[in-house]
Formats: C-alpha cells, structure tokens, sequence
C-alpha cells in the first residue's frame, strides 16, 4: 500500500513541475509549455489513477490523462510507470501530437497516441483513461455488445463500439496504439461516444472531467460483470431503453461528486 | 478505511442534531420535530450504513434509514452523502412526506421518497434499505425470479416482485424513484413483503429493526449470487418449500444479534 | 479485525474454563468433566474458527469443535458467537448428548446435536466443522454431485452424499438439526465420508484432527467453486479416478501443518 | 500479514546460506555449492514467493525457483514450507537432479524433481513456478484449451499442453512430479512453451527471469478467468492471431518492470 498525504505531495510537486516545465526547449514551438497546471487539476490526476487501481480497473498497466487547463492543445499524463504509483512529480505535459513537452530524460507510455488523438478529434473530453479493466476484456473478443444494465451505467446507452487494431492497421500488429494514425483510427472509433472497446486488448473511456471518466471507468467494469450474470440467467435480458438512458445520465450527472469524494477519501485516510 | 470511535462519535452528533431540530421552522405543523432519537438508534443506524458497505451491499449509492424511535410519522436518514461516509452528525429527521424536518442547507437524497412511502404505507416497518446490490441487479432485468436457496434467505420466500418504474410512471423516466408517486407505486408492488426488486436499478429491503433490514439485504445479495451459481449448475434447483421458509425464518430471527454484533463490532475495530 | 496475542489469551482463558468447569453440577453422571483440555487443543481450536473465517467459509454463523483430548465422550464448542469472535473463553464442554456440561448460563448453539452425533458414531472423527461454505450450497439444491476435480480435495472421491432433512423428519422443519434424532440422521447420512452436504443449509465436514478438518473445509470450497467453472466450460470433466484420490489423499496427508502454520500465523501477525 | 523489511533480510540470509553452503559435504561431486549467489537475485526469489501469493496465484502451496547465477547447474528454492513464509533463509541449493547440496536437515519439496528437469531441459530458462492457480484448474481438467484472450497473454500463444501425469507413469499415481522421471516427461511435453498445464493438479511456468515467470503466471490465471467468461457470453472468442501474439509478446517483454517494480513495492510497503 503506498502512503501519501494529500496535502503534501501537491505543493512540492507542482513546484517541481515548474522547474522541469521552465527547462523546456526554448524556440520550438511545439516546445512553449503552458505554464504549470491547477494544482487541484494535477491532485485529481494523480487520485484518478489510485483510485482506479482501488476501483479493480487498473492494474500494472493503463493510463489516466486529464486536458490541461490553460491550453487545450496540452495535456498531462503520468510518465511511463504503474498507475499506483504516480504521484504529481511524475505528471509531465504533452502536445496533441501525444509528444511530451519536456520529457527531461523520462519515459512515455507506448500508447500515449490514444490521449493525443482523442483530445484533437473531441474539443469536449477533458480526460481519458485506457485500461484492461478485467470484465470489460471479454466483450471486446465476441459478438455481444456491451449494454447498459441499470441507470448507473446509462452512458453506455448509445453503443460500445469494438476497435479492430487490425482493420485499422491493415493487418498484424503488436496490439498497441503507438502511432499517431493508430490514435486517430481508435478515436474515429470512439467518435462521439464515451467508451470504446479494443479487441484483444482493453478500453478507453472519455469524460468532460476527471470524476466523470473515472466513474465511467469503474460503471463500465461492473456493467460488464453484471452484464455477464444477467446473460448466464438466461432468458433475455431488458436493458434502459434509450430515453431512460438519456434521462438517467443526466440526472446522475448531477451526483458525480459523491463517489468522487468517497473515493478519494478513502485515498487519503491510507 | 474510515476510522472511528464509536462511543466519540454519538454523544457529539445526537448534541448537534438535537441543536438542528431546535432550529426547525416553528409553527409548521409538519416541521415540529419529534425530538432527538435514541442514541441507540442514531450509533445504528450509522454502523448500517457502513456495514453493509462493509458486506459489498451498497458503495458510493444507496441509503439507510430507521422510523423514529419517538414518532411512528417520522423517520431517519443521512443528507445526502456516500453511506460510508455517514456519521451520526449527518442524520437528517423526515416527515412521511419525505421532506426533512429542518435540513438546515443539507441536500437531501433524490430517492427518499422511498422510505416515506413505505414508512406510510407499512406501520410494521422500521428500517429501510435501498442499494444497488450488485449480484440482484441480474435479476431485475430478466425474468428469473430471485428465491430462496437456503434458510439463511428464507424471508425471501413469499415472492420477489420486481417493480418496473416504467409501468408506474406511464413511461420513460430517468429511472429514480424521485416523486412521492412514485414511492407510493413502488411500496405498493412491495406489498407486505420484505423485499421488492426494481428494474435496471436496485433492491429495496424492509424491516422490524435495522439489524434485521442489514440481515436481509446482505442475504438477498449472497442468495442472488449462488442462485446464479446454481442455476449454471443446471438440473433444477430446489427451493425451500413455503413452510420449511416461514419456520426457517422464524428460527432465524432469534439469532439477528450474532451477525449484527459481529458486524458492529468489526467497524468499532477499525 | 479482531487483534489478539496468541500466547496472550491461552492461559487466561484454560484458567477460566478450569473454574467453570469445577462449577460443574456435582452428582450428575454426565455433569462430570473431563477436566481442562490440553492448551494446545484450546488454542488451535480458537485459531480454527478464525481461520474458516479468514478463508470464506465461515460468516457470521457455523461453528467448529474438537473432541476433548482427555475423554473421547466429551468434545469442546465455542458457546453460541459468531465464529470470528471465539476466545478460549468461550469454549464450552459438551458430552455426546451435545448437551453443555457446565454452561454456566452461556447460550449453546442451536445445532450442537450435528457434533455430538458424530463423535458418538464416528470414533475416528476428533474434530467437526458445520458452515454454510458459499460455493458448496449450490451443489446441495441440485442434483450435481461435489466430485474431486484435482489432487486438493482428493478426500471428496468416496462420494459426497446430500442430506435432505426433510426425509429424516418426515416432513417440512425449520432446516436446523436441533434435536439429537436429527443429529443421528445426518450422521448416518454421513457414513464413513469425510463430507456432507445438508440440503438448503451448508456442510458438515470431519476429520482426525482440526488442521485436517480446516483443510477439507477449505478445499472443499475451492472445488466447488472451480468445478462450477469447470462445468461451464462444457465438453465434460475428468475427475481424480479413486485410485489416484486414495494416492493423493495420503501423500497430501503428510503436508498439513504447511497451510495450517501459515493460516495460524496469519492470524497471529495480526 | 507478513512483515519483512526488504534492506533487512537479505544481509543476514545471504551470510547464512554461505555459512550453510560452507558446510556442504565436501568430496561429493555433486556436493559442491556453486557459492552465495546474487543478492538481489535472492532477494527476488523470496519477493517472487510472496508476490505470486498477493496476487492469488500460491496459496499454502506452490513454489519458485531461479538458476543459480554463478552455476547453470544449480538451482534455487526454498525449503519444504508455505511460499508467504519464505525468507532468503529458507532458500537451498539443488542441482540438476533435484537434490539439495546442502539441507542441513532441512526438508524439500515432494515436487522439486519439476524444477531440475526443466532448467536440464531448457537452458534458456532462469526461472520457474509451480502453482495450483485457481483459475486454471478448470482448463486442465476439460478439453477446452487455454488460449490469449488479450496482449497481455501473448506468451500463451503457442498453445498451452496439458500434461497427463497417468500417461507418463503407465496408470495411477498420487498426481504429484515426485521422482526425476515423472520431472523428466512433465518437461518433455512442455517442450520449448513458457506454460504446462497438469491435468487434475496445477500448472508449471517457465521464463528468462524471475520477473517474467511472476508475470506469466499472473497472467495465465487472469487469462483463464477472463476466457472462462468470454466463452460463457457464447458467440465465439476471437483470440490474438499468432502474429499478433508474437508481436505482442516482444512488445511487452519491455515493459516487465513496470508491474515487477509495483509488486515488490506493495511487498515492501508492509
């Protein structure tokens, strides 16, 4: 179990961010950082990751991006290590290109080209995370589409489409996203929908804010648990029908705040 | 994890509740509240609310509530905040209406109009439970009726009903139970039993006392889960029969202390 | 959690029980005990409930004895608890009556007679487990046999026969083996087998000692749970052939204390 | 819960396993420590045991061994105890017959005839675990193959052999690899695969490091619990194609250190 305190981590790191940002190639354009992020923005980033780990979504593997506040065209990510891990000193900043402002010498994830991609092709997400949240995995590999099951799980209600890597690669791959034309083929996928499922692989899920693609993220996994017991039932299932979808994301979109404060809470009481 | 002393807590809140209640609008006849509750009551139904997050019954939704030990026409339950969070500070006092007595700013749960309802229209009850329970969500969306697969669960005998809000509404909705009509639709597909499913949603469970609605909501979850296990079995399942139900449950009720100690006594650990 | 110091409460609590049992009623034949048990026996007897606990087969109820290492006609129960919640100083005398031998007003458990009708029957068994193991209730509603899917559970392969109480007593009860008739019942139904399932209510389990009765507790839920998904994968089952059980059960039987120390000192850090 | 500080226990054990392997019988030629080896190759070791039980792939059985890094004729393992017990103290020398170079009485492994024939066998591999992983236990014992659902899995790509221990001894045995030629066919149908399944028993995994047999067996299970599900959705499974997998698996290769670095972190953190 990691230790931190809330409080503690931010200030130092937000500071050391602004360090390594100030040391960013000069003259490039593509180079000009935008400046240090909210540091509330940079705190949530980091809980985003920890809880999904705490949630049974992520495990050694995926990665949770948030828009940077002070310029769309940037986002922030944690360098290329275990979700569980990250702390804010570990959050560098990226182009849509998907390449780091100023890495100094740390690594990116492979896939970072889904972030990029997706924050270039949908001015409303704000935050994406990619995982291989375990229950999700199976749909992505048959013919069932995953549907919505109950009213916490209404932003699955428009369709879960399934991203073939080798449609869009024209062929074998190593199963990664780790191109630019490979983030753009996974986000036209994706469209304008929350979730997208990656056969053989995982799932990115898209929010206007860190809570809502968290708590997207974790709805997902248990629909897609629920879903397969339902099924098991036999019988057929009755799934929301699409204005109770509609309505039933709006109405709990208002209550985003709850589980997100739990979740961080119990975060912060480690 | 939450940590809390259980003897701290109670003594500070029921003082604050008690400040609250006197706060609340004179002359009204509705908003004359029927006084502090027994802080018995109050330390109760606090460790139900964390309980049966404990059990894996509800997680960041769903609340708690218990009939005021003072006045059959009022009731107890939490603002509106993640039922792991409840602390006897938060416990809010309601009319069967379901509007509180004196909120003094705190929001309340969109749902409550489920515990009013039911308060009204079944004097036997006491406490009330609505959760997302993971394993019966399954069973609300197919046309497997959830039974009895042991003694433990006996009170599920008499029939589970399963309340499809679409019906009481006339139509789409955005699935929660958030106009006194609609607590009186659902509390009439309950009728006089202890438990009523509701479609792409949850469960509500009844009871005489908190300790027995934490009971049958933690066993309608655990029979739900190996019912589906036993149904993939295939072969038939055999049920308790309705006497070997009504005398397990009788038998059963005289043991509610043993896990209910068991449970309060793992939260005061903590 | 429940913290305890494992050398702490052994000596405390023999001592106590020493003392109960001098107020034994003088004079009655069956009223005479046996003195006080070995604190070894005390001790892991203790540790048993804790570890049924830990492991998932134990909740809230069940319980778990060891016959009296002094007189094979008395055997020794937690009073009526919830298992986790056992010290030394709730373990009480029993004679084969299941009848307390100096309760000293503590309330018995209801089933008590499944224990003294087997030591009565079965000279072999020193120690009895009853629970109500999750994954095994299934297997006692439905006509699939609990078979040995690998060499673990190699003690179930002479079969595991389901008792139904409502043959033994004629008609529809309240599923507890509350009378020393009952007892006898499944005691027959038992045989010279290792395990017995009780239909609609749990498992009993026996062995020649407490670490042989934890272990076929344990693994007796962990076959059933992984020959539920052997089953669903279709295309049929290979279980141990008898011959291969025999082997395996002996050969296993020289490698108890390994789990039994771990399970023992899991308990132990805490 | 075991605690251990990671700096602490490596010293010491390291000094006493010299002092153990200085007692070696010496003249025997197989009697010949290959001396301490690599610190931070025992310490692995012993890292191994533990992660591979946090992560529900070991429960009270199972061991890990590694190839001696001074002499690819050794190999080393702990003693005869439960892998959350291990320490670096508990660690012995074996060679290539499985016997220990030096136990000082100390007891091993029924099953360490498994580990010797492979490193004889397979002089690419460094690393090996045995295990009853639970999820796997089911695919053993039905005809249904264990195949890569997702990238993760790639290395199970060349197909996963079930090997029949009643086949390799000409009729029924107690299930366990307890003598070299039980050890010898057990490798032989491995052949050149990282994975064996062991029909009614377990499974073996092979790898270059102890890294990367910590993440195939992690791995494997997760794989078998997920295609379970997947075949149960019905509809057939799309598996990666062998280019894929090939692809993937050299992908990943790279990134072992990520999740290896988590989990011995967790380790640590206790």
């Amino acid at each position: 179990m990691i230790v931190v305190t809330r409080r503690g981590f931010v200030a130092g790191a937000v500071a050391a961010l602004g360090a390594r940002l100030a040391a960013a190639r000069p003259g490039a354009a593509q180079a000009v950082s935008a400046g240090p992020p909210d540091p509330q923005l940079l705190e949530d980033l980091v809980a985003a990751n920890r809880i999904l780990v705490d949630q049974g979504v992520l495990d050694g593997y995926g990665h949770v991006s948030a828009r940077h506040d002070r310029d769309p065209n940037r986002f922030l990510m944690s360098r290329s290590i275990a979700p569980e891990l990250v702390t804010a000193a570990d959050v560098l900043e990226y182009d849509l290109d998907s390449e780091p402002v100023a890495a100094a010498g740390r690594t990116s994830y492979l896939e970072r080209f889904i972030h990029g991609a997706i924050y270039r092709a949908r001015p409303d997400v704000r935050a994406v995370v990619h995982s291989h949240s375990p229950s999700v995995i199976p749909f992505g590999v048959t013919g069932v589409p995953l549907r919505p099951l109950y009213h916490m799980s209404a932003f699955l209600s428009g369709g879960v489409p399934v991203w073939d890597i080798r449609a869009a690669a024209g062929g074998d791959t190593d199963m990664l996203v780790r191109t630019p034309a490979l983030g753009r083929a996974l986000a036209q996928t994706l469209g304008a929908r929350p979730v997208v499922l990656m056969r053989g692989h995982g799932v990115v899920a898209v929010g206007t804010s860190l809570p809502q693609v968290v708590f997207r993220s974790v709805y997902t996994e248990v629909n897609a648990r629920l879903q397969g017991q339902a099924l098991a039932l036999g019988g057929g299932v009755t799934y929301l029908s699409p204005e109770e979808a509609t309505r039933a994301e709006a109405s709990i979109a208002g209550t985003l705040s709850r589980p997100w404060d739990l979740w961080k809470r119990k975060l912060g009481g480690r």
